[in-house]
This record gives structure tokens, sequence and C-alpha cells, in this order.
């Protein structure tokens, strides 16, 4: 199905009829979401795939009873690096020179380029834009669900602080910045599914300068 | 051109041919981009199409010389709005209610509790916000940029004022947050082309709670 033909088709599921995304499809779309750009190419996060239904519920508990959360298979967790520091950079681009086969110096100037900017913006800035990398790799798997005709509900009405808790994220080092459940719509129980799909007009949407 | 065939195509671009996109296709990635959800289905944000080759080259002064500005055929900068405000909720909510036929009041008892939530956080959450929202829909034209063979390179290595006063944002409350320019590769010219892709390894990126 071709990109845009899949947009249309997805919407923000309201309710999902527990039926099990098979694994595959996961694993495609947790791949698409791997896949996504992020800046100087850090993927400043990770992802948790909750299909524990008691861990479920103490979510949906902290997340405004979406019902989603446990009427979905498979519940995606992006969290994303409190902060960056230069061990975290160091680390990622040991990796990338180690899997070019180029030597781990090829990259120094532009890490200590890039720590130079970093450092002094701060602990909650690094937080800001680690998690707006996050949304990135949301549109990406949100594309690859459709494409792949599982529904998908992003979410940001969470409490983060409790989703942490739940996860353990602030000993990684990680803090909670969306959940994406995927699953399958519950056509008779749903009173989105058959409302128009309503974006911005063009002429309001769309400059452009020639 | 299946969607995780076409990430894997895909890479961040650093020189380009200066070969124009035809129109068809930017009109493809500009509709997958309106068609990325975002929170509340407010789209908060606009996106300019740079064509003009003056412009283009102002861009480039005050985005750290990055050649592909001038040597992609179309620059698109994601605006994001500059904050929240009743009135902007309201103008989507209406037109919202109205292509689909319902009655305004509809959406009234969400709207109240939607700006009875954000107009405490202030401007400036607002506007990191909808930036985020803006990260959604650049991650979605990557996609579908991508589907069509068309490169990319998505940046935030630009300095926001200089771009807002370029394209005289402030004074439509926005603020640039994104720019994707949109090409083709120069493979002769582009050390990046033929280096692995290397991303964040399954058992690091991935964590399952079953």
């Amino acid at each position: 199905m071709a990109l845009i033909e899949a947009l249309n088709w997805r919407y923000a599921t309201k309710k999902m009829n527990g039926q099990v995304v098979p694994q595959e499809k996961v694993d495609y779309i947790l791949e698409a979401a791997k896949l996504a750009p992020s800046s100087s190419g850090l993927q400043p996060y990770k992802i948790f795939v909750v299909t524990n239904q008691d861990l479920k519920e103490k979510i949906r508990a902290v997340s405004f009873d979406q019902s989603q959360i446990t009427d979905a298979s498979h519940v995606l967790i992006w969290a994303a690096w409190d902060g960056y520091s230069l061990e975290r950079i160091s680390a990622v681009f040991e990796r990338t020179t180690a899997e070019r086969g180029i030597p781990a110096s090829a990259m120094d100037e532009y890490k200590q380029r890039l720590w130079g900017m970093y450092e002094p913006l701060g602990q909650e800035w690094h937080a800001n834009h680690a998690a707006r990398q996050a949304y990135i790799s949301l549109g990406t798997a949100v594309a690859a669900a459709a494409e792949q005709k599982v529904d998908a509900t992003p979410m940001e009405g969470f409490i983060p602080t409790e989703v942490d808790k739940l996860l353990g994220l602030n000993e990684q080092g990680l803090k909670s910045v969306l959940i994406l459940p995927l699953g399958y719509r519950d056509e008779a129980g749903d009173w989105l599914v058959n409302l128009k799909k309503v974006r911005t007009p063009q002429e309001d949407f769309i400059t452009e300068i020639k």
C-alpha cells in the first residue's frame, strides 16, 4: 500500500478490540522506528514494548484511563535520554566508526564540536532535544503501522513521572515521552472511526516562496 | 517500495546535485507531512516551500553553510506556532466540526478542558509542544520522500531567529523549527553515501516486558 493511502486509512484509534498484532508486524514497525533519522545519528532514546497485561493496567491507570493501552496487544513506549554526556555521545560514535571500519578518531573533531555546543545548553535542553528525536521515530512508526494495516494511537496523555517509575527509567537515565499502543480497531465501539479526517486546508498549511 | 526498504535506501544526503524534484513528488511529500498525526489534531505548524534561489542562499548563510540548501530544488521549512491560544484552538475545532457536519458545540467541552490544561503551562511550553508535533510531521515527510526516491536531509542546524526574520515568521506567530531540503544525491561528491548505515543494536534499543 502506498504511504499516502496508508496515512489516509489510519486514525488515532479510540477503541481497540484486543486482537493480537503478529510478531513480524511488530518487528517491522520497530525496525522502521529504529531507522528514523536523528540528530547526529545519536538515536537518544529506547523503545519499551509492553505486552504484560498487569503492567498495561498500571500504565493505563496513569494515562487518563485510555482503554487502548489495555486493549492493544503491544504498547510501545519511547524513553528518551535524560541528557547528553560526552560518554553517551562517545559510545555511539565509537560504535559507528567500528561498524564502518574507519578509525575511532575519524569522528573526534565532530564529537568535540558537538559536545562543545551541547554542554553549555544544560540538561533540560538536552532532555527536550532528545525527546524531539523520539517524535521523528514515532512519525516513522505510525507510517509503518499504517502500511501494515495495524492500528496505533499516538499518546502524550500520561503522567511521565509515573510511567518512569513503572518502567524504572530514572535508573537508566531515561524519561518516557511517547506511548503508541498497537492493535486493531473495534469499529463498533469507536466513535472516531467513521468521522472524516480533517486537516488544515492546503492554502493555510503550505506557503510557497518562488 | 516497502517502507523499510525505502528507509534503508535513504540517508542524510550531504551533497545534492541540483536536479529538480518533480512537482507531483513534492506534493506527495507535503501531503504525507500534512497527514501526520498531531496532538488533539491541532497541526500547530505550517510548512514553507522555498524554491527561490536568492532566498535559499540567504537561508544557507544562517545554516552553517550547508550546501544542500542551495543544491536542493525545494527547501521545506516547518514553522511551529509560537504558542497556543483559545482563538487558535477554536479555529481548528470549528473547522473540524464543520467538515464533519456536526454542531460546533460538540467539541466545546474538550476545547475547554484542553485550554484549561494548556493555559497555565505558558508560552515557552506551548512553543516547545507545538515544535514537537512538527517533528512527527518531518518523520512522515522523510518516509514519503524515501518512498518516492527523493533525497532529503533533516536539519536542525540553523539559526532559528535568523530564518524567522527571512520568512517573516514572527509577524505570523510562528517559529522555524526544522528544515528539510529535497533533491537528489550527488554520489560522486557525497562522503556519506557509501558509508554503512549504523543504528543502535537491537538489544540496546528494544526492551520487551512480557
